[in-house]
């Protein structure tokens, strides 16, 4: 098959372009073409369920409303991601937002209570909002779970469901996920401010967060699903309980990634996605796509020309 | 200053390379050099801890002797690892091995039960051996447990202890621990094959594994320190635990990583750790050493450098 | 400064989209925006003339008519690149193609004579008119340059420039450089099929091609020029040529680089454009963007956003 | 075959490491143990000749008494390298140094005349010295050329030949090269600081550079051996020009290559060196191994490992 040479023109439109580098095909054009087509081909697949994972600091970095806007629309059933783009997520339902252009010098910053992700600031005045609010959620949700037949015990997917509940910001990624019946799991949530914030509760409250205790009703996703499509935002924990959770069905039906790291060190994270057919975690005869890039400009790219294919 | 020619000859000794090194003191042969220097350091501190973590697959890639090591000397206080570091260590302790050059026709050998981590390949017989050995454990677990003033409820770092408790591997990093006092922490641990059993064998027995119940006592161990010093291989979920958990007491002292990810993204896997401090989770003028490469030679070579200036 | 969440919808333009992302401003999407819009500033300075260099199959990867694009538009007036690249143009002026989808066995591919590059294959059927056609070409320069007053000795961006004007092809950057007078110069030229050729064509032909030759007229080039800037495309000899051609004028005004190299090992490819200022290569206050990732696709999503805002 | 666990202890010779990273034979410890192996039998079978290739600043980066080491035991026969650190060897040779520890504000550096590669500086005094020892040079040269048969024309390869000839430094590459019967060719020698004193020479001076002059000579180099093993440090010019050199008797039989660049852009830089099979750049069955690394540390432990295998 020939590649043909990408043309561009005026008020070219983003699914335009993507039709130019499908008819390219190769490279790095080649990938998000192929990674365009195939999210197209998920989401249009009345009997496939998507379950999305999200590392690194995607909220904080801009992708929260394209998030949002694939929970609103039903496109996801499962989203998976870390404690801290669910506190940056709150963080932002509580009034704080997320600052740029304030420099590097991270001893200056730190003085001035900036704290750094990459050329993200955040303000510690907004955390301390964050706290304040997060605690009168738990509190909520504490004197719920209290009557309820598990005896103060609640598993992460739950908790987020419960927070979520409570959050009055259309924006929200957590109150959409709960509008729109879409399952957010965290299995590191405690590794973030939120998870700081739920260890002090829990210091003084009867709430037990049960690391174990979603697996089950994963799993239920995974068997009530026909076929799952996964949209892999970064490596980490996220991806490999995305892929892990569908290890007992004998893996995922299709797959796209977007991530910057290697795969010569063997971390998942920058892992090839036939790896997983090894493992059951994806099926064989899959449809695999892997993109090297930033996924703050790449995904927006991707999903926008998606846009124009959706039924 | 001036930057040496590095200079080799024949049966030079680790320590001499890494003398030369030191002398160039550029590029990547001065970040190799920097880094022994400062683990020289850390070790040789009586007042500094060490906390160190490992992410991507460090046991089944060759270092499980060498953090083994660390462990048996008492160089490290705490570990922070994901669930397959602990899955792969705890395989070989039930007679499983890791195997190369088998290829890389991921559905070939999906068909033959072998799982592949990059050029690493694990063997179906050997997850069945540690399926019904790890059952075994979680059993005898339980009783003691049940027993408890807990209520069947147990954190994720004393379930680890009780687990390396009941290990017969003197090479086993969860025995070492438990026998030399070392904590091991390991907040993904659900994701993982241990996870997957533990979750399989909390169907139908009375065991509750809590999410947050570490946090009090990972705070005692910071706060107990007069310094901490922290290693960190890989990024992931156990870096930033390794890191955030320092944050109540204004961060570490000093740090080195190695990492083969980027910073670009935005992801803490590939950040500098000058970036910890704007987060107080590094101390203002603490001593931070980044390495950017592969970990299972860059570690061995840093580590056997410095044996010869350890106390 | 806030940063703002990236917004997308349907039938969205590509310019609407690199809105978004200079609304955001931060990672990967922030430096997309910003070398857009310093690439809008660029071509709409009338004082200020464009080197463009491109390292790295970015000919048989798609962007010949994007480069072929801004040569026709006059929005450059050097362009530096390696003997591969011209090579290609030349391979797909002769009737030759690039192609997909061939597989990844090399040795298999070698014994069907398939060159491949990445996931681009040629054919050595092409190739092969490729050397009828070329040296017919040479002859016909051969014997024009004979007959001149430098005695058969030629420039590489002279050569280029003959060869330039004896193409057939609407679509050829060699032919489109040649018309609408745009410099093509390519130190490493003789690293090439086209340099093979051109050594087998010497061996028995009086033509000598001089490496020097071209200083001199790059050199008024630069000091005839205002104002510079640079659109780098991946590093190697172009990017760094481009830069230096600059130093004696004190280094260019403006520049955008994508790669995706790093800049740890310290080549100039992955090096950032700040580095150039302390040889005089950029100069102070020059306004600098780089970003990170596949040019195949970045370069024609940044270029197609800002058509929409050139002159 | 089986994973063996690397072990370290006191007094450990580098050799020993390597032993303990071929026992393991996975992931980067398995790479940089095939590497040092097949640099060994390299070495030591009396049918092969070594082509090195270096890109980078590698001699600023000091491998520059490595390289030399490799001469003046006429374990290669061949250097291809760039023209930058051709002026770097001469630089030194010249009384000049290289330095580190002088920050990273670029402007800064630039008002002090300090020039910047990554975390290594230059002074411009040490250029100014450079730059009239080198007019120097090149006067006796083109009185030399002057009255041969060739009319002022010279190639590189001759040049550079010539160059050592003149230079007195018992570490100098150049001067090692021209003692030991070494070729260096450097194809992009003209842009470089050594490239722009040429030109500058060039321009009141009767002195041709001949850019295809050395294709001739090269290829004499490639038939009169029996086998030809490859090193290369970096990508680029130079490890093209290695490999294409191969590509009239069908390609290397061995190969090794230190890179940090991704494979995924299609850059040659950082592209399988299997990629070379379908190029008749590499043999079919030949032996290539691919250390994805910083070469500053790598390959010094690569080479110091393998001097005590070397017959």
């Amino acid at each position: 098959m020939k590649v043909n040479q990408i043309s561009i023109k005026k008020d070219m439109k983003v699914s335009e372009l993507m039709e130019e580098f499908k008819g390219s095909g190769v490279l790095g054009a080649g990938r998000v073409a192929r990674a365009s087509n195939l999210l197209v081909n998920m989401i249009n697949d009345p009997d496939m369920d998507i379950f999305m994972s999200m590392a690194g600091p995607l909220v904080p970095g801009g992708l929260r409303y394209i998030v949002g806007d694939l929970i609103r629309n039903k496109r996801i059933k499962v989203l998976i991601t870390s404690g801290a783009n669910i506190t940056h997520d709150l963080l932002e339902s509580f009034g704080g937002r997320h600052y740029r252009d304030l420099g590097f010098n991270d001893e200056e910053l730190n003085d001035a209570g900036i704290g750094r992700i990459s050329d993200v600031y955040t303000q510690s005045e907004d955390f301390e909002v964050f706290e304040s609010e997060i605690i009168k959620i738990f509190e909520t949700i504490s004197k719920k779970i209290d009557n309820d037949k598990d005896n103060g015990i609640i598993s992460i997917q739950r908790l987020l469901k419960e927070v979520g509940s409570l959050i009055e910001d259309e924006n929200s990624i957590l109150r959409l996920a709960y509008e729109n019946d879409v399952s957010i799991f965290a299995p590191g949530l405690i590794d973030s401010m939120f998870g700081l914030q739920l260890w002090m509760f829990t210091q003084d409250h009867k709430l037990v967060v049960d690391a174990v205790g979603d697996m089950h009703y994963l799993s239920d996703l995974v068997f009530e699903s026909d076929k799952i499509g996964a949209i892999m935002l970064g490596g980490g924990l996220p991806k490999h309980y995305t892929l892990a959770s569908n290890l007992l069905k004998g893996g995922i039906d299709s797959g796209l990634q977007i991530t910057m790291d290697r795969p010569e060190t063997g971390s998942l994270s920058g892992a090839p996605l036939e790896e997983a057919k090894s493992w059951s975690k994806a099926k064989h005869g899959s449809n695999l796509v892997t993109v090297v890039g930033d996924a703050t400009a790449l995904f927006p790219l991707i999903y926008a020309a998606a846009l124009d294919k959706i039924d």
